[in-house]
């Protein structure tokens, strides 16, 4: 059976070296967030995911969900373990106190949710979700509404899900036919069939909270007509007690190729019993160019925030696999035996040396290690500075840091859930022909990270996003954002010998990513075709080089700490040796990538359609 | 269900356009060889394939192989479909007449395996090995035990199996300990545990015959004790009846990712009485320098020769996967409605359009095809050119082409097969969520796929073959063949400006190519890890290019096709449109590869292994 450990280390090495969360107690929410309490919660954290969760990850794939007259059955074991979760409030880390969360910052909560997916990938989504709904609901339910339901959500009483996708429709929106209708005390009630829903139907809770998007008709065409409902699967009485099923059932579950343990549900709405949330649009008037056209209501906007926060979920759900698939490939490559060290034999007295030894293992590890780190990293130093911005009110910070999370999200989302699964993949195959077998658990991580590149928008979708949205907006500001911190970077940096391994290759990818963004803002806009023919390389373009950036910074940081601490010189002198693994090896994909965007779409859409 | 339908206009294209099969008639054994011939015979295959393989291929991923008390059972419906296949002789196309094969060319024949491979990955592994066997037999066996056994393999009423890895070890076969004890009449008897053998017991064949390596202790030491040993699962007659049971036993099936129909078995060998095949070899003499390191027994060279014939099959095993995926990619993306083509809606008389219009989904689809097309006409290329050498005598041509395809083996299972995986998984991307879905069957395809980058040698084994054995092989002799073969092709079309998309790229590639090539010749004999440290990219490399070989040659074939035969224009355009495609999209990557290599292993071997 695999096995888990949360990489403390590598948590405290992002969280207070390189970012300094705790030494920000002038911040304020932040004045009681000192090193102890942050390795606490780190600790507390670990033990649940690697004593509780872990244990289960292989049995739940074994087992998956069951699904018998309309009920679904959830794995062994998964209800007393995601008790554990929400009894240690690990679920709400990040959890403003005035809700009875920790209050702590929103990095380490990503921190704490990662080990949730690494140890059991299946059973954080019925969590992340969960607390995806709280937040939704905290930000624009009235007040009643989630003053019900809020603290339920968090207590893990009840459980929450989005619903989007329909049979016919996922991506696009506009052909949704769910409806709803309003009734004459101003609720409302939805009738229709949504599918793969995320924990839509499980035995793990006593209410499920369903958000879930629907067409009032009269309100407009397509996506206007779209606004967003809170349907119960048990209605709720006043005092938040239970009253009797809701108009929601479930018509089955999905099997699918992994999240095995993680109920995907197709949800029947049956004139359902369902509260609107966020205010009805304003009516057009005819004329005023906008019918049809009306800006997102609250509703829609606060599905649009709880959508970008489970990108950036999704995106870290390839980190955490990566995580977890490299251990034990590096456990694997201590222990098995076979052939000898190219540079002749380092374990004479063994019949063979561990594979650990060959160059072309190590580039499979090293490969994973180095977007592992990278990706974490990056992700933390957006969501910390985002949060500091805001905590402080430095208006010029505070829209440079929410410029480049806007930017990046689609990225975080693609390009972290590609990469995670190539890693989990590679790792899988450093176990040879024993990879493929169930037992040893690698093959499971491959076709759980397999669902990251699919959900909450497949990946060729978020490269659409980033280059037909993301990179127009503002005239280019968010875009012009991230060169300038890239470069200023290398310019604090240009004259350090000892990181010219590091801003060498830096400066070279943040070159062709800035031709790249010039082709396209030069091509773009008179034939969209070219933003679409070359948005997925784009975003590996941009992908790379971002994770470029925070090596380097990371590698400086690296050799603060080989000067300040030199115990641990083996942690700071792999860092670096990882790091110098990225740039010589992973920064190359620029040039070609480059070329691929320029290639221009001519010969994407040469060919009929008939010919393919 | 996923369906399939054997390419044939492709194969038509490769052999009698591109390879000119039906026209050789003048080399003895094809006397008979014409383009009716050959295209009865690909229709033949492709109905039992279309109609009676793949329908059991998702029925089989779902019921598996059973193991019982020792007795494996394999998926309904795969007995009869096995029959119906050695019914119409479609495993011994290529197989000389004398034993009973349709003495047809051995592109032909490999065009039909992979059909049998995309229709059904799993049943074709029986197939496929049971006809290596039969080889390896007609090739190294006694005359008494081939005249056995060969004509029983070939009609299908017994199977064949390679057993070569142990619990412990399997590409360092030094560590092997299964052993063979000669017994006074001169056979043999075998003792020791096999795992992952391939279709090593199941309930669809009177008996099975196992080529079996294993060490005759007396003989020397690691390596140099091996040889090869042929072991019935039932003892058999002079009269070809069998006898009573031999000692082999089935452990146990492994559950796997994928080819859940194939059964990998873990066989117990307990004294079993087993046939030496090939000569005992000379006793060392104290002093030559030789001991523990005599070469080859003939045995041994015949498990290599099925070995290399493996791998091809293996890496054949990623163009079929990638076919059959990229053929319901198609289907999907020419049906599923979403969004509207970024010029302007193409159908605006429907809700949305096919997804077929959006330029990423059309980069999938070409990136697979492009990958397919230049794979299968590589490999089948190289197949005719040897045996047309081989049959022709022609010294120069013969050993021209030996070098190639020793060169290029390795190649072919690595390239082709990671290839293959990653093109499979691209046809599930293309549709979405749905793609996770095991009812749709793409997911299947990607589970299918993965293990060709693991059995027969893991692909970095693979890599390292290539450049620490292949590549110095003869002073490097064959890899100037190779730059040879391309630069005389460039020099060829040099003016041909409408093939200048094609040659510009593949001039360059072959530059990168040679330079790789020049680095590691300057690098690696001094430091052998600088081979290890570049293999797989150099494989990736070199892999590019010859792809991208294959693509101008059947692109200048097009331009022909499509002079000589307008009424088939859209094929031929295609055909150029997809070798576009490649050489603007795919070639640029040699760039990057070359950096890897050149990067040097420093950066793999810096880190102690106690760091990872």
């Amino acid at each position: 059976m695999p096995a888990y450990a949360a990489p403390l280390r590598e948590y405290r090495f992002v969280l207070h070296e390189l970012l300094g969360l705790a030494d920000r107690q002038d911040v304020p929410g932040f004045e009681e967030v000192d090193e102890a309490v942050v390795d606490a919660a780190l600790e507390g954290a670990a033990r649940v995911a690697e004593e509780v969760w872990a244990p289960l990850n292989q049995s739940a794939d074994d087992e998956g969900c069951v699904y018998e007259n309309g009920v679904v059955r959830a794995p062994s074991g998964f209800a007393e373990a995601m008790a554990a979760w929400y009894a240690g409030g690990w679920n709400a880390v990040g959890v403003d106190s005035r809700w009875g969360g920790h209050g702590l910052p929103g990095a380490l909560a990503s921190c704490v949710s990662e080990m949730a997916m690494s140890a059991n990938l299946s059973l954080s989504t019925y969590v992340g979700l969960s607390m995806g709904v709280a937040g939704t609901l905290m930000r624009i339910a009235p007040d009643a509404v989630r003053q019900l339901y809020v603290p339920r959500l968090l207590s893990g009483q009840w459980t929450g899900t989005m619903n989007l996708t329909e049979p016919h429709c996922g991506t696009d929106l506009k052909l949704m036919r769910t409806r709803a209708e309003e009734q004459a005390d101003g609720s409302y009630r939805v009738t229709g069939t949504k599918i793969f829903i995320t924990g839509g139907e499980h035995d793990m809770a006593e209410n499920i909270a369903h958000l879930v998007l629907a067409k009032v008709p009269e309100e407009g065409e397509g996506l206007a007509a779209v606004s967003l409902f809170l349907v119960p699967k048990y209605k709720v009485n006043d005092d938040g007690s239970l009253g009797p099923a809701n108009g929601v059932s479930c018509g089955g579950i999905e099997h699918k190729m992994g999240i095995r343990g993680s109920a995907t549900a197709v949800l029947h709405y049956d004139g359902a019993e369902a509260i609107r949330l966020g205010a009805k649009p304003k009516p057009a008037t005819a004329g005023d160019g906008k019918e049809g056209k009306r800006s997102s209501s609250r509703g829609m906007a606060g599905m649009f925030t709880l959508m970008n926060a489970a990108r950036i979920g999704v995106g870290l759900q390839g980190v955490a696999l990566a995580e977890v698939a490299y251990q034990n490939a590096v456990t694997y490559a201590n222990e098995r035996l076979a052939g000898r060290a190219l540079s002749g034999a380092k374990f004479p007295e063994q019949p063979a040396d561990p594979i650990i030894v060959h160059p072309d293992v190590r580039r499979m590890l090293l490969h994973i290690r180095s977007f592992v780190e990278a990706a974490r990293a990056l992700s933390l130093w957006l969501m910390f500075r985002q949060q500091l911005a805001q905590r402080s009110g430095d208006a010029n910070e505070k829209q440079a840091s929410q410029d480049l999370m806007n930017l990046l999200t689609p990225l975080i989302k693609a390009h972290f859930s590609d990469l995670g699964f190539d890693c989990a993949n590679m790792a899988m195959q450093c176990f040879g022909g024993h990879g493929y077998v169930r037992d040893h658990g690698m093959e499971q991580f491959v076709r759980d990270a397999r669902i990251s590149q699919l959900y909450e928008g497949a990946n060729g979708v978020q490269a659409l996003d980033l280059v037909g949205r993301r990179l127009p907006a503002d005239n280019g500001g968010p875009v012009q954002t991230l060169f300038a911190t890239i470069s200023a970077l290398l310019e604090e940096e240009a004259d350090k010998d000892e990181l010219a391994d590091f801003t060498g290759p830096l400066k070279s990818g943040l070159e062709r990513l800035m031709q790249a963004t010039m082709w396209l803002a030069q091509n773009a806009p008179q034939d969209r075709e070219q933003a679409g023919g070359g948005a997925s390389d784009y975003l590996r373009l941009m992908g790379t080089v971002v994770l470029g950036f925070i090596w380097t910074r990371m590698a400086r940081q690296a050799l603060t700490g080989l000067e300040a601490n030199p115990g641990e010189r083996d942690f700071y002198e792999m860092k670096l040796a990882t790091g110098r693994y990225y740039m010589a090896r992973v920064m190359p994909d620029t040039a070609a990538l480059l070329d691929r965007v320029t290639a221009g779409a001519g010969t994407l859409m040469a060919p009929e359609a008939a010919w393919f």
